[in-house]
């Protein structure tokens, strides 16, 4: 008796850290979790300050000694995500799971792999906690919309860009052939890199075509990429568009059929009638 | 009884004086800002010749002498300014009030602090009077509505800033670990400020991956790049045509008081009562 | 009687010529027009390859005596299209007009001002009188598709650079303040050409901040870029898209009121009744 | 009789083989596709690490001697691709077939032209048939939606290209008069170069204005091409979305033959007379 009344406790308390922790309903729960973000956003900033040689030189052992400081920090609270929870396995394939434990492994490894601390900039990720914290649920919206947009692009895109990866390794080859490299383009993989620079319009000037031939296919692959950049905007933007005019074919006015309606209208814009309660596909984080 | 004329006369006397500098529907009062905006430009002028070695070594003295006269004379109307009107704290404490004193200080600062008089560009905010002088209404409908449409998507572009902002962390993170310091790399910081670089298609050069791991990560930098600046013109392009095609923050239900209808609604569409005829909104500066 | 017969003659010799030249619809009108493309075409190449020293060297000659052939040519061309008219002012004075004398004068001029020669590459503006010969018509009508959508956007598009110029001078005035000589900013207004290279993505990297809070300031100005290029793509594609609609809703059925027609529709696409005619604003170039 | 029997059978076994090389949908033909693409991507690898200098020094041998085994490999599969067909002319004149030879010639070329074995990136080409099978349908009517709706724009388009050219010249020639040799500008055509550098938003910064002229007139063409890059992005946008809107080509009126019907016309808009329902076209490739 004494060992399920022992258990009944162990489970009471169980649940009330893992409402603590998980949850953001209860004042501690708020309170932890914005500790929480801001011991994330002050460990980046440690591990950033760290790699710049002046301020190490100076801060070095104070700034090794905030990072360690975190680590054990996020290694105890990932530890109590796991006890507080009944069936932790869900939590730790989730991918906050996996970013959680990927947050604390680099400076463990550092022990042995030196530079290796420097993957902490990972622990930015769990900032996107963020959103759900602040119960940010229109960001979450939108963020959703956007993605909606793009992965209804995503055949097109893949299309376009198998195109220009296939351009960039031919345009690259040719350029290897004609300009050679006396002129900078040392190799084929090289000279796709500086193709891709090109087409991007990023262009860098650390190579740089020097014959009149060279100067030439480049101008071309210059307007090409000008034209080029209109496809995946045109693609995207058209996808928006039709989003938002897809979100609203969704309602429909039983009374005159009018279907011109935007997402939060409960009366329909024409007759005045009731609309159907419109429901947005259910989101869990 | 001669304080009350007395009052009453300076009264009429502030009132005829805030119409010459506030208004310009009178002679005086269009001379006044067309001098104005003349007296703006060349004091920003002069303050950019006086940076160009070459000429402040011929005509310094002359530009110093320009620069002070446009001051006291800016110092001059800023106190007319707040002696014609009634309540001068709502101008001063108004956008062009402080614009308008930012303009004279750096001038004075510089007395103390060599170098702030370069600060007087600030002046050409001063400039965007213009646009009330010349009643270029259709100009500031424009420009409302362009705010319009980037304020109504002003939820997606944060989404969109917060993903750019990780991404360019993370990406920069991992090009110092790659490249290191002796390919230019020397921080996280200074890394973080190539992948912006390379991400917004800018492309410097000052510093470029030198190892072929380094360029391959960079060209997937730049073709993500490429298809990312895709997003943001979606989205305001998307807002744009939907802003023309309803216009609808500028309607209002008497009854429940909301105002996102679309220019089309008869009815509200959250309470279900008869909507106002359209009229757009007088605008006013 | 003689006099008269004369002028007659005259005139009609005047009339035949003219055909000839500013025609295209007889067999000579033709070739006149081809001849010609042909030799604006070859007397820019003849510039062009003029100013490559290695080919001057050697060609320098042939070059130089093709340039006169040319100027000689297109000099006497103009006068023949004066004399076959009978009220030359308006030719002189309309836009083909005065590029086809802008078109002679710098080889004359280049006899005085040596290096003035370069300025023959404006003959190439002649080369617009393809679109007439060829008759393509249809090319015209985009053109003329485009430049309508560009100028129902101008009021929006001078906001908006008048925005950009405005954050330019802000821009490279505190740049100039941050960086200074020493880094490479000279001056304001070279601080302000650094501004215009990286807002508009271009980076040449010929002037480039060296100091923390300079590339801070850069990253800033680069991601805002970004954003801004939005701005004008999505102004010049919410104008293309309107403009097509606005050409649709031009056209109205009387029988079911359905006004989405396209511009060559003959019949409503929805009950099949005759459409009015459609007839476009009247071209003449 | 015996003649006839073998010729039988040779048929037959041309029939078997047609259908292992160019059908997949036999096991077979399934298995022989995947090892070609697994080949072709592997001599494109090839080719790549030959020109990288360190890999080429300790490998060569053994690189020289893969690229000499695809290239009989494929020479093999050219002729087999020949004899399994009956009129193997169609096969040799379609881009297939022009492809599959072009991606053996270099190899064999090489022998008298060294350096010639780098065209044979274009082997990669023949990489294209991996939509065909992997049965990517959808991929490819996305492709073609995206080409429909580029050549539905190809007249806007030209006119563009044709305005930017004759830009591009002309602001290469006044900058070559600016500039002059001194600055790198060495001559016209290096000065269009620059021209098509800077107009695309590329700027390597190889050649960049010193003079402040120049830089006045680079800063004008940077913004330029700053809102230029709109158009093609506009026209694209607009297109895209008026292809999914309308996929008006795909509609024919059986009485007129017209083909340009919106997909919600139920009557020719040419001839009045009634649509046949629409159906998406089903594609093969």
């Amino acid at each position: 008796m004494k060992s399920t009344e022992n258990q009944e406790q162990i489970r009471r308390w169980q649940a009330q850290l893992s409402r603590i922790i998980f949850g953001s309903d209860t004042t501690m729960g708020k309170l932890f979790d914005v500790v929480l973000i801001i011991s994330i956003v002050l460990s980046v900033l440690v591990v950033m300050l760290d790699s710049v040689k002046s301020i190490a030189g100076s801060f070095g052992e104070w700034l090794r000694m905030a990072e360690w400081f975190f680590t054990i920090l996020f290694t105890i609270e990932y530890f109590l995500r796991i006890i507080s929870l009944r069936r932790p396995i869900f939590y730790i394939k989730s991918f906050y799971g996996i970013i959680d434990l990927l947050a604390v492994i680099p400076t463990y490894l550092s022990l042995i792999l030196p530079g290796s601390q420097f993957f902490l900039v990972i622990r930015l990720l769990r900032v996107l906690r963020i959103f759900r914290v602040l119960k940010l649920a229109q960001y979450l919206g939108e963020a959703e919309f956007l993605i909606a947009a793009l992965s209804a692009s995503r055949r097109k895109i893949t299309v376009f860009l198998f195109t220009v990866m296939t351009l960039v390794i031919v345009v690259g080859s040719l350029m290897y052939v004609i300009e050679g490299e006396e002129n900078g383009f040392t190799s084929i993989p090289s000279s796709i890199y500086w193709a891709i620079v090109t087409l991007t319009t990023v262009g860098y000037g650390d190579i740089s075509p020097k014959t009149g031939l060279g100067q030439a296919l480049a101008a071309l692959v210059m307007i090409l990429g000008y034209g080029i950049i209109a496809v995946p905007t045109g693609i995207v933007t058209a996808e928006l568009s039709r989003s938002r005019d897809g979100e609203y074919e969704l309602r429909a006015c039983k009374t005159c059929k009018a279907k011109d309606h935007d997402m939060d209208a409960k009366f329909c814009k024409h007759c005045g009638s009731q609309l159907p309660d419109f429901r947005r596909r259910t989101k869990k984080f």
